[in-house]
């Protein structure tokens, strides 16, 4: 299971389809088979290790990071191809969180097949943490990025922004970006800030995936914008409904959302309890002055507050990274 | 210099002398005599070490954490009592910074005693940072405490602010505040929580020995606040001059003022450069809403914010505490 969960991460980070690992072992316990799917429109995994395997695999084991789908969606049911290729075993993972692809191991008991389900099973899920939450949600996971001084302030009182963090910051939020399949903002950071949206490397120039980039809100975009410059696709979702463009964004293949903001549509997927991991950029820096990181939340008293459990503490150059995931609600 | 350094760590941490350990040897090296300073009014470490050793410090070696004093205060100079002792050797960490009391070495050298500077001198002033920053600034070091949410609000709307943080970062601001000589607050605090500043041990009941309460501002207190309910000395400074009442705060011994807040008188401190040192306790919640940990300092773009420089980020239950000292000024 190591070395095809090894396998998996060779897989595309922020593809529609999870990233998946599978070994073959012959019948005498020989690897004889390889293989990773490497996103929507390729093969799934053991499509790729059973056709190394060829015949080898009558009788073998195949080990899979993920439970085999018993979906024919652009390729056929991995359970059938298994069963086909007379495989005797199959030891896989984490279990299969997408309803529509669910299945496998009834077809592939049924038909003979030993199959033994979750060694290493967490650490498969969080191979593909953003796709699990998609797939059974049903819409994408989002990450809420914001920066911010240290006394809470995303921009100075003239709403320049540019920098409050150092480049080992700015540095790991390209990097983050590019784990995303999207990258989402209001009209109002576009407007403002006219960002560009894209995952630059540390040279500066854009990287060869891009996440879509998606600008939320009913105003025109001027046309000059950057993320109007064809440097990556664009969605302008002429919407004010978070649920709705997380449903279009899932069906897109989207499974994980880097929200940047700015703070009125932050404020509105935090109330509408549709951010599922923040992480703050905290630079140390007083400002005294400037727009909140986070807008009107619609909180009277303490007690209102929107909690969260602190996951992960770095520092970044001069700043401080925190993760943080929204618990059950607001408090007492 | 190590025990004497130990012996030092004996004395009171918020008195307005430094701490000092001393350590006398024979002239064979046996240690003879050991003494350090118990705080304003009590007999300074080397006098203590000197009458433990009697005539066997004839010919012998005092190891001081602090250069010998040569003022005459409430006791006479240590340089005149090593001499007369017949010390025929001095050995000390840290300079004295104090140019009252400064002058040691020379009386000590004049009378023909070999002075040795420097052993563990970083340890020794780590020792007594604040005193050592007060007697050379002529005013108190500020520690500038707040708790707020991520997003920077020191209160929700209604200006609830118990408890933003949880009961293990509350206990670490009381052991803080023990450290301080005084804990000030502006009138404001007083007329919108009454709090109580007093130090408390983990059960809820006061320590032995308070910082002053002081309180800031031309406002009348009402007679009721628990601020003046006797539990502890509290001096209300009719003033809103932060040099004044520093410099007030100093004349009676403070060497370290905890600045509680509120937001209003914590933007004066910083933007007077009278902040030197920032704990902020942040609590993983998001309010959106309530006024900012710190109020108008003036700035207007980014390149104005006020500069940290982050010392140190501890968790303390499920917040953070962040330790940080301004740097040289505002960004370019
Ligand atoms: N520090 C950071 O991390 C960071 C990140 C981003 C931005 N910023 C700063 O934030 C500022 C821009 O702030 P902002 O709040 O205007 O930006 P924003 O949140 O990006 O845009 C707000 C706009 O989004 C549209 N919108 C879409 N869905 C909405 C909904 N559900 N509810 C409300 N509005 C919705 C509305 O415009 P329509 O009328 O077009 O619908 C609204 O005015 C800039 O100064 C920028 O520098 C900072
Ligand atoms: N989260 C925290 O760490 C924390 C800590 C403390 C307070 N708070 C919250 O802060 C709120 C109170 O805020 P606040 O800003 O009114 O409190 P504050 O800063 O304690 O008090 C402000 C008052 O101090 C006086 N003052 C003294 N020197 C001044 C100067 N140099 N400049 C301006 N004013 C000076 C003024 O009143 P006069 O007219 O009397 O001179 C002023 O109105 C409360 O809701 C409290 O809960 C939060």
């Amino acid at each position: 299971m190591r070395s095809a969960l090894e396998l998996a991460r060779l897989g595309p980070v922020a593809d529609p389809n999870p990233r998946v690992g599978a070994v073959i072992a012959d019948a005498a316990g020989q690897v004889v088979g390889r293989g990773y799917h490497r996103g929507a429109g390729s093969p799934h995994a053991e499509v790729v290790a059973l056709a190394e395997a060829g015949s080898a695999a009558r009788g073998g084991t195949a080990v899979v990071t993920l439970e085999p789908c018993d979906h024919t969606g652009r390729t056929g049911p991995c359970s059938v191809a298994l069963v086909d290729a007379g495989v005797a075993q199959v030891v896989y993972a984490q279990s299969d969180p997408n309803p529509m692809a669910a299945g496998g191991t009834a077809r592939l008991r049924a038909a003979g097949v030993a199959v033994e389900a979750g060694p290493l099973a967490d650490e498969a899920a969080a191979l593909n943490r953003s796709w699990s939450f998609a797939v059974a949600a049903g819409r994408p996971r989002v990450v809420w990025k914001f920066a911010a001084t240290l006394d809470g302030r995303s921009a100075a009182a003239d709403g320049s922004s540019r920098w409050i963090t150092g480049p080992a910051a700015r540095a790991d939020v390209h990097r983050l970006r590019a784990e995303a399949g999207a990258v989402l903002v209001g009209t109002g950071t576009v407007l403002a800030d006219d960002p560009r949206l894209t995952v630059r490397g540390p040279d500066g120039t854009p990287v060869d995936r891009q996440p879509l980039r998606v600008v939320m809100g009913e105003r025109d975009l001027p046309p000059r914008s950057r993320v109007l410059d064809g440097a990556a696709e664009t969605w302008h979702a002429r919407s004010r409904d978070p649920s709705t463009v997380l449903r279009q964004l899932f069906d897109r293949g989207i499974r994980r959302v880097w929200l940047e903001g700015g703070p009125t549509l932050a404020a509105t997927f935090l109330a509408d309890r549709l951010v599922d991991e923040v992480v703050a950029y905290l630079a140390p820096t007083l400002l005294g002055g400037g727009p909140p990181a986070v807008a009107d939340l619609g909180t009277t008293t303490l007690g209102q507050a929107l909690r969260l459990r602190l996951d992960e503490v770095t520092t970044l150059g001069p700043d401080l990274r925190v993760r943080a995931t929204p618990t059950d609600g607001r408090g007492s």
